[in-house]
């Protein structure tokens, strides 16, 4: 499976999520598949691109058709975040932008 | 250092460049050093959030104050890129998205 998400015609949506997870992790990494499941299952759902390291610190962007895409998927999971975080706490910090993309390009040229 | 860029008021831009690395890394990580240094010296650069793995796929976001910034940014990296790329052709592949920031938020909550 391609780590690159597609390129459709701009103008869509991103939301860029950097975060710094904390020293207990339990039970994070299925909250982040059920994360990406839900989201690929959303209306408006175009790709994400995601890494994390050692270190517990991670950026996630998922891309979205347009801004109802991206309210609707901050519904779903603020309200599944709201139901796990209070038990668990996984973030020391994180930091949340909503974006249009305007323009785009992939390269390198010729492969 | 935070591995956090500072969030200004929006609208501001991002570079979203995604990428990745073929089996030739060569001379990568001081080029990547070199591009950092000079975007952190660039009229309007307000930060940057990076991440890659040891699969060579990476995740770049930088920040910056308005189109003209990321105009200027973009003249300058090319330019290095273009004197280096013809020589090493380090990227299997990449997409380079640019966006505008239109809302954000940080957490978790009290901390």
């Amino acid at each position: 499976m391609s780590r690159f998400a597609p390129l459709p015609d701009p103008p869509y949506h991103a939301v860029i999520f950097s975060s710094q997870l904390g020293p207990d992790q339990a039970g994070y990494g299925e909250m982040a598949d059920l994360l990406a499941d839900l989201a690929a299952k959303q209306p408006g759902y175009i790709g994400a691109e995601s890494l994390r390291d050692s270190h517990g610190y991670g950026i996630t962007i998922s891309y979205w058709r347009d801004a109802e895409a991206v309210r609707g998927w901050k519904q779903v999971s603020t309200h599944l975040m709201a139901q796990k975080l209070g038990k668990t706490r996984w973030y020391d910090h994180y930091t949340l932008r909503v974006a249009c993309i305007e323009r785009q390009y992939e390269g390198p040229d010729g492969r």
